[in-house]
Formats: structure tokens, sequence, C-alpha cells
């Protein structure tokens, strides 16, 4: 029997689950998906994706692959995996991919969008799907803090504790604020790749800029002072959505759509 | 002391809650509300709001009343009773009103919207939020079909058997299908009043069009057959959203405003 590799789009809502990465209580993500897969294929896999998302992150336009033996349909995949997975994640396509497609390591540029509910009062029907601040954001001056972030540059300012990676070199090629809504405000995030906690770094100092906390200029002094205690504080999880993945054309990996959630 | 009416704007998430109207179980929008009020207000209230909504069923345009004792600023009201209740619900306003002021018997029109998911994929971020159709949708059918339903008719093909109403006749001056998104249709709809299940049943109906299932001719018979047993299935209750009611302005409540939940 041969073994194929198959690249899947996922949407899930982030505030059932424990992140993205394995944990041995069960209850993430990828458990829940691999236990999926391992019912309908009948066959224990492993799967890799392209953003770990955190606990209360969601995903509308995630991007994982696995190894099988089985051959199915693309959609049987999508229809048979979703009858074993609840409500709260789904696939929403499969395809049949080259051995050497890597869901992370093939990934040329991951979108985020951040949702800010921006109102006195609370929204129950956004609870747990949006951050909330309640005092009025300058929407004009969050953008031009914004566009000061934009390009290659060290963001250890905007990177965890706990981050892992080698290097805080990223490449930001997208940071659009802008309010969609009276009371929401929507700001896209696209790099080739983001640091541990960036999204949420960036736009709690975004946050700071928009409610008049700091200057503009300040987010400037932020990024070249490379260290995160200069920063703002990291807003939190549940307004976050990795909206889409970008590959090489030659994949053949269905392109993000620009859904929007909420207006 | 003086007693005063208040007239309440809310907004909940009817997943949450086993409908509007006070049960002993106490798991009710109305229960909570009450219970929220009276550890603010030190007083025990009842509640009458403008639409009774079923279990499932969500509101972020609902309008109630109740009379206190108290002396708040109208602003403290929400922020004080907001304090007591669940994240799945909030006030969004409050108003002292004239001791004539009704929240049912002075509704002029009450506006209710119904968000279809309507893809071969179920959408986790929708699930609880949306009705979901996996087939394609014919919105212009749909909407052919909705304007035969509009002005003053009897409606007994379109009223659940529990409904109490004395009568049947009810006027409907606005019923609109749009496609708001690839995969989202939002049915508009507007009524001096409703019977029970009207909304959804409506829906379904036009569902069973929208599908090919019936034909544009077919929602004409339904309606002159005044029996429920010619109509299609009702649809499901988490789709729905009671988004205003609208008084004579002399009573002073804040108009329906126009906010879009998903797109």
């Amino acid at each position: 029997m041969l073994r194929r590799r198959i690249a899947l789009g996922l949407e899930y809502d982030g505030s059932q689950f424990e992140g993205w990465q394995t944990q041995p209580h069960g209850r993430t993500v990828q458990d829940v998906l691999e236990r999926a897969i391992a019912a309908f294929a009948e066959e224990t896999v492993t799967t890799i994706c392209a953003g770990r998302t955190d606990a209360g992150v969601h995903a509308c336009g995630q991007v994982a692959h696995f190894d099988t033996l089985r051959n199915r349909e693309e959609f049987s995949w999508v229809r048979g995996v979703n009858r074993f997975l609840p409500p709260q994640i789904s696939l929403r396509w499969a395809r049949y991919v080259d051995s050497e497609f890597h869901a992370r390591y093939c990934a040329r540029a991951r979108h985020y969008d951040y949702w800010i509910w921006n109102e006195s009062v609370r929204s129950p029907l956004a609870h747990a799907r949006v951050g909330w601040v309640f005092r009025p954001l300058n929407v004009d001056a969050m953008q031009a803090a914004a566009e000061r972030l934009l390009g290659t540059h060290d963001f250890s300012s905007f990177r965890s504790a706990q981050c892992q990676s080698a290097s805080a070199i990223r490449t930001l090629v997208r940071c659009d604020v802008g309010r969609i809504d009276r009371q929401l405000v929507r700001i896209r995030v696209s790099a080739n790749a983001f640091l541990h906690h960036m999204v949420r770094n960036v736009v709690g100092a975004l946050v700071a800029v928009g409610t008049g906390r700091y200057s503009v200029e300040w987010i400037s002094q932020v990024l070249e002072a490379r260290d995160r205690k200069h920063a703002a504080a990291t807003i939190e999880a549940c307004g976050l959505y990795l909206t889409g993945v970008e590959y090489d054309a030659k994949y053949g990996v269905p392109e993000p759509d620009e859904r929007l959630l909420f207006r």
C-alpha cells in the first residue's frame, strides 16, 4: 500500500480547546483531530500544523498535514473525519499533496485577524470571540503606529519570554487597522512567520496607542528597544483568529479566503 | 419613595438559556435577569419583555421593563446590573420611562434576523449561532416567495400548535432575503407582532423554496391554506435573533440599531 500525504484546512472555536499542541489531558485541537482521523481511517496518525495556536485562539484557515495508507476521495476525508469531530472543530477541505509538502516549513505567509469589541458595554454574542476594549479607540493613530512595524525587524520587544525561536527577525508585510462597524475594530496582520505571542503583543501595543496612553512615536521606540519589558500588556487570546496560510502554488493547496466572521 | 418604570435594552446568547420565560429551574433569561436586578437594587422585581424568545433564540435588541423604588442614574443601572450577570447576557441601555410604557403592549414593530450557514461543511465558529443548510440556496427564488407573504394575512399556516394568540392575523412589513457572504444568507423579517414559531416557520418555508423542493407559487398556497400541516418544517432556533423593537418616539426608548453580527 502506498503512503500518501494529505493537507487539511481546519476551522475551530479556540474557546473550547487548550490550544493546538498535544497534551497528556487530550483537550487540544491536535488531540481531538488525531482521534477523529484515527476513528475514520482506522490508523494512528500524527498531524503537523502551520501555526500552533494558543488556548482560546480561533482558526478559520489553519492548515495541517499527515501521512496515511488509506485511499479515499478528498471530500470523503472531509465528510468522514467531520463525523468524528465535535461541533467546535471541522475540516473545510482535504488535498493529496506531494510528500515534500510540510504545513509548517513550506508556509510562506501566515494571516491573522484580531477583533476588538470597542464599546462601554460588553457583548454577550461576541463573548469569547473578541477582545474587549471599553475606552474609545483612535483607529487612525493605531494605523499610523501599525505602519511603523512593517518590514523586516528584530521583534524581540513583541515576543513572549517562552518564545523558543533562534532568531527574532521577522518580516511583517501587512498590519491594517480598520473600524468595521461602530463597535468593532479589526486588525489584520500578515508575516512570513510570527514569534510566540507576537500578534497579541503587537495588538496590545496598538491598543495602548489607540486609547491615547502612548504616542505613535512610542511604538518605534519599543521596536528599537528589542526588549519585551518596554512594550504594553499582551491582549487576551479570544479575539485572535488564524485566517489563512500561504504556500507556493505548486502544492495545490487552496488559497486563504477572505471570509469575515463579524462586522 | 417614588416607584418608577425603567425600560432596558438587552443582548443575550440564547444557546445558554432555556428561553425567556421564567421556569422553576431558573435557567431562563428572565430568571437570570431578575436575580441580577434584585442583587443590584436589593429589591425583588418582575420584568416584562417585548418578545418572549424560545430556547436557543438570541437577542441583540430585546426590550423589557420593570418598576423600582431605587433611584439610580440610567448608566449606573447598566453597569450595576451587568456586574451581576453572566457573560452570556448584558444590558445595553436603561431609560426611565412613563408608567404608561409597556414593553410588550406598546411595541409597534418587532425585527428579527435569521442567519443561515449555506455550505456543504458546517462552521465551528458559527456553531449555535446560525441555522445550517448544506444544499445551495436560490436566494432570488426565496426573495420572490418572501414577497408573497408581505402585508396583512391570516398566518395560521405559520403558527405552532402551541400558539395561544386569539387571532392569527398579522402584518408582515418586511421579509428580505440576502446573500451577505459566500456562505451566509440572512433573512430580515419585521411585523407588528409574530405568532409562536412564525419566523422559524416562514424561514423553513423559504428554505424549502430555496433548495428547489417547492416552487415560489407554493408559498401562496400554504398561506391560503391557513393550516400548519401544509407548510415545511420549522427551522432550528439557533439562527434566530431578535434584533429590535419599535415604540412611539414619545416614550424615548432608543431606536433599534442595524448592527450585523456575522458576514
